[in-house]
């Protein structure tokens, strides 16, 4: 089951909005087959492992990471393949969330004669696909608030100033978050301040879709994002109703969406998101966005960069603004704190409660 | 050596502000003896080792972390005991920062005909006594700044509710540290919110000397800490020249420092407190004497918790006040952290550069 694991995380990056699956075929003691989800709309991991083994898998036992799929899909069903291929044993990693799939694939596993075990290194198994059971279940994006910080939770200086806090290897690895995440989105606010590109800036990039929450359509027309909106998908959305400024970002080729309310209201901008297929959005502030996400209860985890630096002062910018929760017992609680240096930088995982 | 470090640890929190020695005596690859700095006034290691060899040590090899005095203190020098026992080889593994010592006692060991070999795992044995290579040469405490706070650096939300930011672990590791610091330090705004005891709450206590820094001499007379000076040292640092107040707390047992300046001159109390033998002072806050501490360059090394929640809002308390730095360039750089779980909190531990 361990080599099916690093199997399946070959698909990283590209199986979105399906799920990293991987399979291995072992007959006698030897791996005589594997495969995995290479990518979307491709053949599944099962199939890819039963196409790919090297001596014939009747009497093989098939371990993989997540449920044989039982529906028609992109793809016919797993299960059925795996049937008819005459596997005696199969060894399940996670169940499907999916509640099209979820136990059917084991059913048919067990009514063509296949011996089925589950729940082998499970939480191994579901690790690598928090976002897809996420996006699964809710049909809305799974949420990284990404923030590179000092020690105090300072992005910036009273002056605004914020270059850099984080070093390079940690900026390095946020752009490889960003080539995993199907949508990158900021407030209105640090496209006004910085003027950024949010593009992935590594040797093989896979650019996100950028998302924009910007309530009153304030972009200016000559900015980076939407000077490249023609190469790199990008939405705004806005409460707006200004025809004319909605009318000349869509010629530049953005993506407006509306939603009601004063400001953007972000669970039904999530719930649009989901509707196009965006299973991943990594979240990189500004200080507004990040509490009004929070609020809103729309953060699924955390990825903090902690630069060995201290800025201090009542007025530098705090990596989270709004109102702030009156008591500590009302605060937003995180758990499962993974940590990884990068240079002196520390980078912080958490998981929302 | 490995072993003559952790004989050095075991006076840790007894020996200020004397540092930790630890020694072993070897001889034909069997330990022989061995001793370390149990308390200040008492014996040092080398000492202890000699008196506690349980064969003769004529010929046989020292390893001491520290390189062994040569000037009369409250003990004879350390070099004669070692010289005249007889001892062929000595392994070092600090030299002496003290400048009445530095290099004199290798030099007398060396002409009793021993050989020396200096700079063994120095590393390991100069970080055992951060806190007095510190102190002896600046003449002032080794700072620690302390701080509790959420992963977006606050320590009280905007109604001032800070109970508990962090977990009881981090809080029970807080009280070790108290226990192995001469003095903890606070600002007056801390005493006049918390009302807090500053004493070490573990089973075999050992409290710091209390100190408050307290500019125009606020302090309630009835406060935890004015109630219970006499039992535990308490000192104020002021610039107020309010006799009559000045008096019923001298009458109360507490030693009042006085500064020049509009506020009290950090330097100034820093030195005066080294020349009172306090090696070691744990800052516990709050976020303006931080800031201050910060700015006049007094903090030596940092210990953060960080608590799996976040408060945010833009008036939430800060774990450093004051103006802040305009430019992260000019950001309070720190080095060489340390990563240490309490459950899910997790405490972080910088030296200043």
């Amino acid at each position: 089951m361990r080599r099916a694991i690093e199997l399946a995380k070959k698909g990283e990056g590209f199986t979105n909005p399906n799920p990293m699956v991987g399979a291995v075929i072992v007959k006698d003691g030897r791996i005589i087959g594997e495969g995995y989800h290479e990518r979307y709309g491709g053949f599944h991991a099962e199939r890819n492992a039963l196409k790919n083994a090297v001596e014939p898998v009747c009497g093989a036992d098939m371990y993989v990471t997540l449920e044989p799929c039982s529906h028609h899909g992109k793809q016919p069903p797993c299960c059925e393949a795996v049937g008819d291929a005459g596997i005696k044993n199969v060894y399940i990693g996670s169940d499907d969330p999916n509640p099209l799939v979820s136990g059917k694939g084991i059913e048919y596993l067990k009514s063509c004669g296949v011996n089925v075990r589950t729940n082998i290194l499970k939480d191994e198994c579901d690790a690598i696909n928090k976002i897809f059971f996420h996006y699964i279940t809710t049909k809305t994006p799974y949420t990284i608030m990404k923030a590179g910080m000092t020690i105090d939770g300072k992005c910036a200086t009273r002056t605004g100033n914020s270059k850099w806090i984080t070093n390079e290897l940690s900026r390095e690895d946020v752009h490889k978050t960003r080539r995993r995440v199907a949508g990158i989105m900021v407030g209105i606010n640090t496209v006004l301040e910085d003027n950024p590109m949010l593009n992935c800036r590594l040797e093989n990039p896979k650019n996100p879709i950028r998302i924009i929450c910007d309530s009153k359509l304030r972009i200016p027309l000559d900015c980076n994002i939407v000077k490249t909106a023609n190469e790199i998908p990008t939405i705004i959305a806005t409460v707006s109703g200004d025809i004319e400024k909605t009318k000349q970002l869509e010629n530049l080729g953005i993506d407006i969406i509306r939603t009601t309310g004063e400001r953007v209201n972000l669970k039904a901008l999530m719930q649009e998101l989901g509707q196009r297929g965006i299973d991943s959005v990594l979240l990189e502030g500004g200080n507004t966005l990040n509490a009004s996400m929070l609020e809103a209860g729309l953060v699924n985890k955390l990825e903090i960069y902690i630069a060995p630096k201290i800025i201090g002062g009542a007025n530098s910018k705090p990596v989270v603004g709004g109102e702030g929760v009156a008591l500590v017992k009302d605060a937003y609680m995180f758990s499962s704190p993974k940590v990884t240096m990068f240079g002196e930088d520390i980078k912080i995982e958490y998981e929302r409660e």
